[in-house]
């Protein structure tokens, strides 16, 4: 950890910051520059960072060198993590393909749609049974209910399956029929859910917030993996943006930077991240380009008719087609699924 | 609610849409332009949000024309809603003034900063006992016995207090404790949490998300008057910019915004909003001028030893200055506390 | 053009809206639904853009149906625009690779990494000779002396160059010396030199500003395009985000919006996007796969002395690196240069 | 500046980048901690913005201590400058009070508005005869014509004129005609245009672009403060922001940050920044409690016939009423006009 002293800092102030330092248990190392004096902190600074060292009058800056995030961090675990979902290989060159609807609505639609996405080479099946809707008018999920069939059309296609949880009390049943569990964009911060989860030792699919840096990704990955469990897929799934042309903005720069200082594998949800079914295939295509360990795609064979997120929906038919391309571009950066 | 046309929709495709829309009981009204056909649907939009219009072929946008929250818009409610909070008012011409620290911290600190907070002239103690903190590792707050401490410091100092639930499972004992209980910015989206807390029927202090609009502010808040009660009080805290100069950016304008469109009261947090004591001064001002029903600020009578965002908190003589100040612009645009 | 009225609109001010738009030479369709009353206008919507509907007592909203781009819209001219740079094309299948220093900085340096990137397959080269500088501190370039260097190089190598206008002033020059003149962000909007470039009938990069939308870009195009020419390239190369990781934010869904809306070719710079080499070959894959008309990539031989932007360039080893594996990911989508 | 270096950075690595500021001429101070090399570099900041330190491998970030902006910076000038337009006096407790139509449209149209906005108190006319327009096919302004109208309009009321410049080669007919230059959003990086209009000498109105930060806007006043003159005014009027409910989001924190590093009076223009007539006034108030030195708003006797920006204009009645509430914040913040 570097303070930067402000410019007009008095020698007292610079004394009360070195003795701060020390009090708390590491060194101080000062250099006084032409126009400032900055202080060097040598120790853990993990244990620092609990110190709000930025209030004491005189600092200008505080600046970490360490990533804050320690267990999720590349430098704790140099090879990238490969998450088993029942089967299902994430990271390490596997391809995590995970489509399915928004919401689980009935076990016949449910079945057609798994065994469409099925056909087309999906490995893990997606449908949410507790819903976060932006308005409290708005359908739900159907609960268990919807749990249990997901399970059975899951099974019935063997195909692993992965659902939402969105409240802590219903983590442990959630926990019962789910291969992965799900944290979504807006609860990425409910650091309560997310330790509930992560206590269940199941996979989990992190996505990202929608005004979470990737440090804050991270750190919300920490939560999780310090329950003592590495089995977390993060999830790029676009961020807020000025340009309301999209619903949201894909920050496809997140593959490689998540890449770069974490080894956990990390996914991109192009449905989520336009909201516009023609914008789909192109950014799927980008994501396995970009190295992408596996691509999470909503498809509904009657979008008009779906209770959540109709619109952002592709056709059976043209997910298979998006499959077939997605194909061939993981084949030319070495991967496959 | 008007659905546009793509240009090059087919008569099929018109027809289909037109017919749908009466399948859900609506009547279509069209409307053929110069290049693109439009329809006017007449009837109650509410229950017509659930339909995915926007997926049917040859549809390029549908466009609500009403506010998609009912029980929270100023249409539902002409008047101003007054909250009060064991005795203090906010809203009408009344403001809420909070302060006291991030976190409850020992029952000495909280006793030292509520006697200056109530000397400036404050009205509503703060702090929190449940801390929703970006990393694993840091304080995580004192949980129950950080209500009793605020419970006891606020009576004997004779002022309501504020504190914040971040677990379904806590609700009841935060209400128990709290005169007003605060929904984090993390936490605007919570719905489980949302309609927990607002089924408590307590005054609630719902702050706004990082990239949550005004709009979904209102949704927000509309799932919790949707529980029953009206006594809910919006914050605007700052939200993602692109200027990292400071934690957040102050929409100053969603004050007026808010007020234009909702019955509920709005108060300004510029400690949260900035993340920088020495802008506080000139935005909690500015939020007493825009027409805020209230400003929040933290404060604390030791910065650099705070458990939890020391380096945003004004000093006790700080906030009393402000307080000096903010009582003239008040009186400027005739209102009080 | 619809316009939406308030709920509580007047007869009367319904009745102004109707009389006005038909002053204005167009039809008015009226639409009463149960909350509001619609006005579809009829007529050259391109005509109505200029008069202010919105700012009439009573009027809520007003939607336009058409894009306000005419002639740089994929309606006026449904086949892609294959640009030809001097031999070079780019659109239509036709990938441009254009890379090289980001300012010309000597005749030496300049030839060395011509001879590299054009063995490495590159078929544009680049160059700036006036810089937009964010400090007037900062070396602004080499001027006339640096487009001619450029020329020289460009010609000895067979590569056709582009370079910045800056000035609307030399723009004359710069189109002398250039086969290609770029428009830089910061000039997205700067109207006159986009106006005196598009003038020359040269080809023309235009590159996105940092905050401008899809349909601000467009806009602009638009601006050159009505100077008599198509030859006009479209330049992704990342808008402001929250998150300060990166220099900016790399908008890849702006690949497919721009190609469903616009005949203009378009391509991606991962450099200024990302700002970070070890970002660049994840974002050059993407935009390959993600169906762009080309990439953009800075490329320096001794970055740490590079006279402006070193910390974002390529070694020219990298960029063969990426390069190669370009090469694979176009052919798996259909593409080559 | 500071330069931290990666984790695993060799030994050789370490001497290549002290070797290299040696070379250019600095001091190295090297500081071992527990995980990270730091090397504080001692000398003149300034000098070594120019050499791209941050591209030297086994780098992981340079930290600059110093503001890159000098003679617009507090250090350099520790009082407040008042900018002197003709009479007006903007800064130092003196509120310039700027009002009048997006573009002069006629002589007619513009006296009837600025005997309006002289009664209410307006102190500074403004008028725009040559318009940076989104759209080619949108009215560009009346040019010279436009420029002489002001000025005689101005002269008859006596009220000084700003009007914007957007070419450089119209910068000295502009200054012939006008008492201040305003450089407006789009053009705020347009470093040739602000060279040529620092050049006059003439009081200039910076306007903040759409995705500048605080400190590239003191970049951009540098470029004009570097041509001799500290004549210079910031105007915050919004940034891009992803609530699109408003134009711009109105940054008001701006205020007091760019008053604590720099000694340029800093106005704020509301019309902008909301684009929403009903939302103007509590931001104008906001402004003034919030200590700008000054508050640029549109007025327009007819905005439904407004040849530009027609709906964010304020009608006259509505200005002297705003006019009058600023006035009482003014006073209750010791400022005045």
């Amino acid at each position: 950890m570097i303070i930067i002293l402000r410019e007009n800092a008095t020698e007292a102030q610079v004394d009360h910051v070195v003795k701060r330092v020390e009090t708390l248990g590491f060194q101080a190392h000062l250099s006084k520059g032409t126009y400032r004096t900055v202080i060097g902190v040598i120790g853990d600074e993990e244990k620092l960072l609990a110190a709000p060292l930025a209030a004491i009058p005189g600092v200008a800056k505080v600046v970490p060198v360490m990533p804050a995030f320690k267990l999720a961090s590349r430098e704790a675990h140099p090879q990238p993590t490969v998450v088993d979902v029942a089967g299902t290989k994430i990271g390490g060159g596997h391809l995590g393909m995970i489509a399915g609807p928004c919401a689980v609505e009935s076990e016949e639609r449910m079945n057609d749609i798994a065994a469409a996405i099925k056909a087309a080479g999906a490995n893990l099946l997606r449908g949410g049974a507790y819903k976060p809707r932006t308005s409290p008018y708005a359908f739900q999920g159907l609960g268990e209910e919807g749990l249990k069939i997901l399970r059975r059309v899951g099974d019935a296609h063997g195909l692993p399956v992965v659902t939402e949880a969105v409240d802590p009390r219903h983590v442990e049943l959630v926990a019962e029929y789910a291969d992965m569990i799900q944290l979504g964009a807006r609860n990425m911060q409910n650091f309560v859910l997310l330790t509930e989860v992560g206590k269940t030792h199941k996979p989990v699919l992190l996505k990202r917030g929608m005004a979470a840096t990737v440090k804050d990704l991270m750190m919300s990955a920490e939560y999780v993996v310090a329950q003592g469990t590495t089995d977390v897929v993060l999830c790029e799934r676009g961020v807020k943006g000025f340009d309301n042309a999209c619903r949201n903005m894909l920050d496809i720069a997140a593959v490689p930077q998540i890449q770069q200082i974490s080894h956990l594998p990390v996914i991109v949800d192009p449905s989520h991240a336009t909201g516009r079914p023609e914008l789909i295939p192109a950014c799927a295509l980008a994501a396995v380009a970009a190295g992408a360990d596996g691509v999470h795609i909503e498809v509904h064979n009657c979008p008009e008719e779906a209770m959540s997120d109709g619109p952002q929906a592709l056709l059976p038919e043209q997910y298979a087609e998006v499959m077939g391309q997605m194909k061939k571009v993981a084949a030319a950066v070495g991967k496959t699924w």
